[in-house]
């Protein structure tokens, strides 16, 4: 029995896009590749994102689907949508899933990776690649803050509006700040994200580094609940999504591949 | 006695530039940067670059020397040239130098290195930053193919057309080759390089991986000085300038730092 849904890896450069979610007038990832793979099966195809990212986010890995028949055997897939498509977008991979896979409802886990460029004078490699914030950060004042932004709890201070949702309660499993050079990477590994939560909740670990939110008080900003208390939002060109897994085969094999 | 001539160590990612050197109705990294050096000092200044850089090629560090007075102390300068440059391009570091020093003339040996990303599928994280080729490449045969370019000899095979020079005879100190992940590296150090002259050398070690072009035969297309028979000019984007090496302090310590 032939599956009826087709799973792709991908990998964007998102500077050029309007986020992931498909919209008037403005080029995003999902329309790109909506018309890459439409053109490549020779039908309308409709894709199912892993998630919205914003204009300027990045992926390291990105999961879509779509249904309906593939007549271009998987393997060969990946080099026959690339043809069709811009530089700063690739499909690294593909496979075939049960009927019932939604690149959503199915994820078990997201992670999202933040790169700051944490230097007095800016890099031009790391233009459009890496946030850069000139000030000095404490890294253990933010390592600090970023454990209290662990477990499961109501993350609604961290979330901009904008989006419904049923409930703002996410299980962060891990949020961990490491240096290299002048490249602070944060890495926060949750079952979920509401709008713009990795963006603030690095943006609360950036004011605990410097000194402007005490680790101690996150606590009670969480239980605020009151998004004017946490940290801002860092800009969106230091966020990559770096993980999605899913607990079926082959699906996780290819996205942790 | 204060000197008069100020030399910056600049970064710049090459994309949107027609190269270094200022040309009527393009884009430069020259032209960019002396307007931003005329408007920070307020009096027209004139650059000398270290090198030509050709469009798209990129320089992880770089050498511009300007004469005259300099009204901002050298340790503000960085940060004020930086705030009217674009972010492609960035003043790391400046110093004094004796007045007879010249970007150009002074300089004893420059390093680029070449990029190539060798995968099947591209990956968008390096568009416009390496070389994607896709093809198989045998790493010991490019390595025995940049060990016979290596010595003084002369690189008129290695040249492209269009520039005058008294002699093609060039030292080249060094040319390695190593391999990390999908990514190769390229690293040619030489006293001075000719037009095109890196991007021919990695075009012909490339064709010795591709088994094109034997190690064996390296000597006799150096010999011939024929340009047609050395490999092809690889494209500009995975070309970094990597180092520029002066012998003058404070200059040489600059650079290296």
């Amino acid at each position: 029995m032939a599956s009826d849904c087709t799973v792709l890896k991908l990998r964007y450069i998102g500077t050029a896009y309007h986020g992931w979610q498909r919209q008037k007038n403005v080029p995003t990832v999902q329309e790109t590749l909506e018309k890459a793979v439409s053109a490549a099966l020779g039908r309308p195809v409709s894709l199912v994102g892993c998630g919205r990212t914003d204009a300027g986010v990045h992926a390291e890995v990105y999961a879509a689907n779509f249904r309906g028949s593939c007549s271009i055997p998987l393997d060969r897939l990946p080099l026959a949508l690339n043809a069709r498509l811009p530089d700063d977008i690739a499909v690294l991979d593909a496979c075939s899933a049960d009927s019932d896979f939604h690149a959503v409802f199915s994820c078990k886990r997201k992670e999202y990776t933040y790169l700051i460029y944490n230097s007095g004078l800016r890099d031009p490699f790391y233009v459009h690649r890496a946030c850069f914030f000139p000030e000095r950060l404490d890294l253990d004042l933010m390592r600090a803050a970023a454990a209290r932004m662990t477990g499961t709890f109501d993350c609604a201070a961290f979330r901009s509006v904008g989006t419904n949702v049923k409930t703002t309660v996410r299980t962060v499993y891990d949020f961990e700040i490491t240096r290299s050079g002048d490249i602070i990477r944060a890495r926060i590994c949750a079952d979920g994200f509401l709008y713009n939560m990795a963006r603030a909740m690095v943006g609360t670990a950036v004011y605990s580094g410097l000194g402007k939110i005490s680790p101690e008080e996150i606590g009670s900003i969480i239980l605020s609940g009151n998004r004017c208390l946490a940290g801002p939002t860092m800009p969106p060109e230091g966020l990559y999504m770096t993980r999605v897994v899913y607990s079926a085969e082959p699906v996780r094999s290819m996205m942790d591949g």
